[in-house]
């Protein structure tokens, strides 16, 4: 019999990512960028995306894009990213501990865009990919708001996620789901910040960890914490997965774009949803880590801040009025529910 | 040769709080609440304020009065709260330990007017006392936010609570005013939120400790840092120098309110009111401790957030075009100066 630790590792470990890892994917977040710009673009067709590209004095850049007064979309931000730098900041280092004192390299994709028609819903995505020494990992999500409450919308953007998700592990799927909901939550409010989508970090081969959630008292928080990991993913399976993440949004959103484009609205609807944008706001300056990190570690305020609605609305002590579409986002949509199977009743 | 540990304490100390303390502060704050609530009624002339009276669970409970659609104030809230507890959060004990294992007890006035007219400026009030075993303490401050730029305005204003300052300590007015530039700094904006005012917290009769400043780096951290401590202030000295701040308010903001009121603006002003009126909740949602503070332990969540604009614009890379009073604004009005001297060329 011999022991493991007197085999030399010949072969390298399937977890590594290959030599051209950063190249590989910065390239598909750069396609990325482009292929949802062309045809949110195409979709608006009066509004053009301007570009500004920018440079991170302490190593790196990025291309930020944005939309706005078109047809479709008041305004709407897709950003690229690539940057690098000695270390990590500290609220990384917490959940990557084996990063600190190591060299890192952050590329990503990130994603806002507020529909002028309150009948489309805002909608937000990102993609991330970090190295940093011994440590790699992917992260990111999709995630839908709607303004109005159309059931058929939500169920078919879950389902499209769902696709994306089970193609590559039937894991995915219900946990990353689940983690949004958690993620997305506005404790001061208890409400999720819309009907979610899907959303992770921390992806690598080597842990083989699919959930590393909050302490908070997010709602799916309980059942998260039992999930436990995947062994034997590689840089490959990964990448492969965020890709499908990543081309999963154009048909997860633009039918549903296109389907209620055309709705009428007047003031009533117009201001439910500057005032719903209040909420987007709180949620991305008191709670999004992204956010909060870029804000303060002196990131590129106004790509950061590009995720801010053109016009929101407080109102105190507001209500919706029983029995509206007003209420039924409220008494419904701002729960998370099992969206995917919903004509099954729930019971959790 | 005797120790002084052996000596009884048969006189009270002076800086220990009268037996009716409480009450004397919760009244005081009530009645500054009252005052301060009828004359702006009055100036407004159409709009009402609105009570909404509340109970906390965990103990004690406030007034909140809302103004909305007025004459003058689109929006403003003038609350009044009055709590107790068994333990401080964390996010005050580490500036006062001592109060760690003690209960508490918390009373103050909060204020945010926000008026239509782009020219009259938004303005904040808060002030605060604190109990909690064996120590005790007052906070606060009266800070004003314009729009476009009255020199004038601003000098009287400063010079209203310069005054109300130096009828107790000539330190107060030059150490609470740069307090104020540091703590209502923008960091990723590099802006001062408005034109300041004073702000003071941690006043006490013990330690006589004047500042006791964040380690943030705003602007006035290096020369606040170097202020000392007064010896022999009384509670009632405290609460005497806290009653001409809260005073100080009418005085200062209602004299701008009325010269202001009546200049004509159109959609340009409108726009640039409401964009500005972003920094207002990007400070309150991101550094503002008390709203954090209040938001992360479940207080009333629409009181707390009552202090944001009723309407409010995001625009990506908007810059005043030059030579214009939104340019003086940005290059004059947001940054921290001596307003009281004016006149005289300042040299920092």
């Amino acid at each position: 019999m011999i022991t493991t630790a007197s085999i030399p590792q010949t072969t390298p470990s399937p977890s590594l990512p290959p030599v051209d890892a950063k190249e590989k994917v910065s390239q598909f977040m750069k396609q990325l960028q482009d292929t949802i710009c062309q045809d949110l673009q195409r979709l608006d067709g009066a509004g053009k995306f301007q570009e500004d590209a920018w440079e991170r004095p302490e190593g790196g850049g990025g291309r930020s894009r944005v939309i706005q007064d078109g047809r479709i979309f008041e305004q709407g931000g897709v950003n690229f990213s690539e940057v690098w730098g000695s270390h990590l900041p500290p609220s990384i280092l917490v959940q990557r501990p084996e990063a600190a004192g190591h060299p890192f390299y952050a590329t990503g994709v990130s994603m806002v865009l507020h529909p002028r028609n309150p009948y489309i819903p805002t909608v937000h995505l990102n993609y991330r990919y970090f190295e940093a020494g011994p440590v790699w990992w992917f992260g990111g999500g999709i995630d839908l708001t709607p303004y109005y409450p159309f059931a058929e919308d939500v169920i078919h953007f879950h389902n499209t996620l769902k696709q994306a998700c089970e193609n590559h592990h039937p894991e995915y799927y219900p946990t990353f789901k689940r983690w949004c909901d958690e993620y997305f939550y506005l404790k001061h409010r208890q409400e999720t910040r819309g009907v979610g989508g899907i959303f992770f970090d921390y992806q690598d081969g080597q842990s083989g960890e699919l959930y590393r959630g909050s302490d908070e008292s997010g709602p799916a928080a309980a059942h998260s914490a039992k999930v436990g990991a995947i062994e034997g993913r590689t840089w490959d399976d990964l990448f492969q997965f965020v890709q499908s993440c990543g081309q999963a949004f154009l048909p997860a959103y633009l039918p549903i774009a296109e389907q209620r484009q055309s709705i009428e609205y007047g003031d009533r609807q117009r201001n439910f949803q500057m005032y719903r944008r209040g909420r987007y706001v709180e949620f991305n300056l008191v709670y999004d880590r992204g956010t909060i990190f870029g804000l303060q570690t002196n990131g590129r305020t106004e790509s950061i801040l590009m995720s801010l609605p053109p016009l929101v609305r407080w109102e105190y002590g507001y209500k919706p009025e029983p029995n509206t579409p007003e209420a039924e986002l409220y008494e419904t949509f701002l729960k998370p529910q099992d969206w995917v199977n919903r004509l099954v009743p729930v019971n959790e």
